[in-house]
């Protein structure tokens, strides 16, 4: 990307008069901090700007993230000039607006922001896709530092909770330089780290930390010489601690820690089949091309795919596949 | 710290011919990756320099650091004209060879470069104490890059290494801008983030992942309301497991990170007491003060100290005074 690109962007942006912003499904500390970061910068030009997200917030995420609109009516679609898509890969994953199809989006000043190399939203009107980019949140922190635009310590907080999330508090192999230096701005610029990391990465709820140790104990699996570390999440465990996945995106971290292993597997059953979650450790084992294989997506070393199969089925075709794949 | 401070440090350092460096006992990722990434910026310099360790290097490390001396013969002590203390406190503390005291030491070009605000070395010759950097390997990075010194990419692995264990991965309070600005350098000098990550983050033993989740099932207590998070580790459980506590830097974090703790704790029987490890996660609320108490140390949010008491008592009176901080 040119940083005539991350201008460019600043300045369709700046002309956006009244933005309505939206993310993936089932968003994340990138998706949301993107999301408020940018609606609060916006605000701070002038300019209106509202969050839609069609789901609650996830509890971890609501110590950060908060006014979201929960609902758009098909007559106040009209109330927004200008529609903004972040950190979201391709249309199904669109947390739009129910009244607002695709084909409506993309002939309306539609903007699409990401950094997802795969990224297909096609906007008809501007694509900003960064894939050097170790988050979303880095790429808006880009356009507004290129384009000088004020960012307060409130937005500098978001955009630096999303870089985190999607970097592993800058552990994972995306995170270079430019991230680095992109985040000691947002610091300079008062983004709380603490807060941040203490809503994110170091507030495990009790019934979090009681259910993964037990998960761990019971259910680690290790195959393919203890290369493949992989658990299969009971239904039972999770209603015994009364505890929702979708709090736990750091889960799959538990099994990638181990020494030895190259891939990291969780599985459980979602409402359209078993979800299966990948991790690789080693560059030259990607999961990406796997998870595809199957229909799901993601990057090299980090993807996922959901299969029509019975439980066991699933997981032994999964393990099977990611065995084969190893020397 | 002025500017010239760090470039005084640099030359004195350049002007060391031989120089023999050794850090505090026990040394973690902060007191290797200094005393490695010297050694190898002064070797770079064309300039003799060897690390000097009392005891083993502890597994994780190996993967990162090697070419330690274990031991210097009082005959050899002429061989160094510069004698380098790394990230260490205090007398007790320093990790130098049996056959030279501190006495001796003090008369010789002895340079003590610590972040540490206690700092008590007073080297006689030369002290760089630099308590607004987060890790010794900090300070080192601002010397050579204050000073252009070559910072090759493995001495740059070595001085990440250090950053991202005393700020843990850049999550602990005392990460700042200049930290993160610093550790972009050392990415662009081609610092191997991964292989630092692989090693000391994501590289847990399977002995210690056991370990883990059974002390986590069976020793967790939360008293003060949740506010404290503690665990006595019993002899058995490490023997059970063949684990050695040396290796596992993060275990208290395990306890740290559950939601509504203040304080995390943990105890363990050693050599001369129960030795009782202190976090905090609230700043209205330093374990710093505590932990002196007992004559032990550290900084307000990580501190520790070891009492000469039977356990129960040990622990009982350390879960008291804790909860009396607490309002």
């Amino acid at each position: 990307m040119t940083p005539q690109a991350f201008r460019q962007a600043a300045e369709l942006l700046r002309a956006s008069q009244r933005s309505l912003i939206f993310t993936h499904l089932r968003p994340d500390g990138d998706a949301l901090g993107s999301s408020f970061g940018l609606q609060e910068t916006l605000r701070k030009m002038g300019l209106e700007a509202e969050v839609f997200l069609p789901g609650p917030l996830p509890n971890r995420h609501a110590k950060l993230f908060s006014g979201q609109l929960t609902a758009v009516a098909p007559e106040e679609l009209a109330n927004f000039n200008t529609f903004i898509a972040l950190d979201c890969a391709n249309p199904p994953r669109l947390g739009k607006p129910e009244c607002l199809s695709m084909e409506e989006l993309r002939k309306k000043r539609f903007i699409n922001i990401d950094h997802h190399r795969a990224n297909s939203l096609e906007s008809g009107f501007f694509d900003l896709v960064s894939p050097d980019s170790a988050s979303c949140c880095e790429v808006l922190t880009r356009i507004f530092l290129e384009s000088g635009a004020e960012i307060t310590p409130r937005a500098a907080t978001c955009f630096l909770a999303g870089m985190m999330t999607d970097t592993g508090c800058f552990r994972f192999a995306n995170t270079g330089g430019g991230t680095l230096r992109e985040a000691a701005e947002l610091l300079d610029r008062g983004a709380e780290l603490e807060k941040i990391v203490n809503a994110l990465f170091f507030s495990k709820p009790l019934n979090q930390v009681r259910f993964e140790n037990e998960l761990m104990n019971s259910c680690l699996r290790l195959s393919a010489g203890g290369r493949i570390a992989s658990a299969f999440i009971p239904r039972s465990l999770l209603d015994k601690y009364d505890f929702d996945l979708r709090e736990d995106e750091g889960l799959i971290d538990l099994l990638r820690e181990i020494d030895g292993v190259v891939f990291a597997v969780l599985f459980h059953r979602g409402p359209d089949g078993v979800k299966v979650s990948l991790r690789s450790k080693d560059h030259a084992f990607p999961v990406g091309p796997l998870a595809r294989s199957f229909g799901g997506g993601g990057h090299d070393m980090a993807a996922g795919a959901t299969l029509d199969l019975p439980d066991a089925e699933a997981e032994a075709v999964i393990l099977e596949k990611l065995t084969a794949l190893l020397p």
